[in-house]
């Protein structure tokens, strides 16, 4: 995203948000954290986006993930929204909220200092709307993880959990996940272990690849964790 | 991206690749554009990646979308790897190359320049390697989206054909896809669209979901395209 890279401390910013103000760190605490904006209340991808948030609030709570959401609506809006989103997606909504606050970026400031605008999407005034941006924020605050599209295409959450996994595992152990990983799946042993090193990590076995080259870098151990 | 949103043009950059100087540009012609990038040749998860990508080229191609990788490394490490990269994922991989060129952004003016690289993996010497990145641009030379993943975590090359086709029917349709949509299932009828006008224009139908708000904006059209 514009201004910020991978590995980078994100800014504690402080916001109006429909649990109250916060300062985005203290918000945090100790967990990790997925920022995601969406482009506007009332309008029917953002309600399926934020819908499907709220029924797998429980799977990121489990795994010590905190969630914020963000427009650039206001929060009377936000407040009147989530009664729509809940009677839509969740069973039983009358006397439940929301499992996450929605931040009230009414004055666009945070969408345009993260680079989170759309210029292809406007309201009724020519200004952008919000994209549909992901960050995912590390227990120490840094960016882990981005994503970044447009308003007409909603993400998808399966993806989103299963980068979550791949996060916390990695960042526990020293491996790295392949393409498409799953839980579950073998996971790779980073070039940066030595043979003997590896093999008294990985009790369970490190195998490898013969490769046209010679170099034993292709090398993945049963699933850890 | 750093310096790079969503909706703006593409650098026009030239590059050496695996299938010599390019001018991406001219290189991308009419299609659709993914430029990925990834951390460094010889590695496993990139091995994964770009095997995967291998496999998955025909897909793209019938999208009519064009596949360039990036990384750090020389040519020559490009093409001594690619013999790897085919003999791990490819059948019969003797006779064939990889079905996209590579850059060889050696100088890492690319990696700058588009706010790729990854702080948390470096060389030997100290130096950053590149994310993995993916940037989807369109047939106007506009990134439509992108996505920002760390060296620990390989990416999903199925979410990467989901947001493809739901960027291409979106762009040839009114219509915008709900969370976790993929091809076939029904797509949403946005706001900027009357009654009327959506009944004409998708006379399959256009049903809407009766919300607390009282809103109408919840209207769905069964697939199109």
């Amino acid at each position: 995203m514009p201004g910020l890279l991978l590995g980078e401390v994100f800014p504690n910013f402080e916001a109006d948000t429909t649990a109250g103000r916060i300062k985005l760190h203290e918000f945090l605490g100790e967990s990790w954290g997925i920022l995601f904006s969406h482009p506007r209340d009332y309008t029917p991808v953002c309600t399926t986006e934020l819908g499907r948030a709220a029924r797998m609030c429980g799977e990121f709570k489990k795994r010590n993930v905190k969630m914020i959401a963000l427009s650039i609506d206001c929060l009377e809006d936000h407040h009147s929204w989530s009664k729509d989103i809940l009677a839509y997606n969740c069973e039983d909504s009358a006397s439940r909220s929301l499992p996450f606050p929605i931040i009230a970026d009414s004055k666009r400031e945070l969408a345009v200092a993260l680079g989170m605008l759309d210029p292809v999407e406007k309201d009724k005034d020519g200004m952008p709307l919000t994209a549909r941006c992901v960050f995912i924020i590390g227990p120490d605050k840094r960016l882990k993880l981005s994503l970044l599209y447009p308003a007409t295409t909603g993400r998808n959450f399966d993806e989103i959990l299963r980068v979550v996994d791949s996060l916390q595992l990695t960042a526990d152990w020293r491996v790295a996940t392949p393409a498409d990983w799953k839980p579950g799946d073998c996971v790779m042993v980073p070039p940066s272990l030595s043979e003997e090193e590896a093999a008294s990590r990985f009790p369970a076995g490190v195998y490898s690849k013969d490769l046209p080259s010679g170099k034993k870098y292709l090398r993945y151990t049963p699933p850890v964790g």
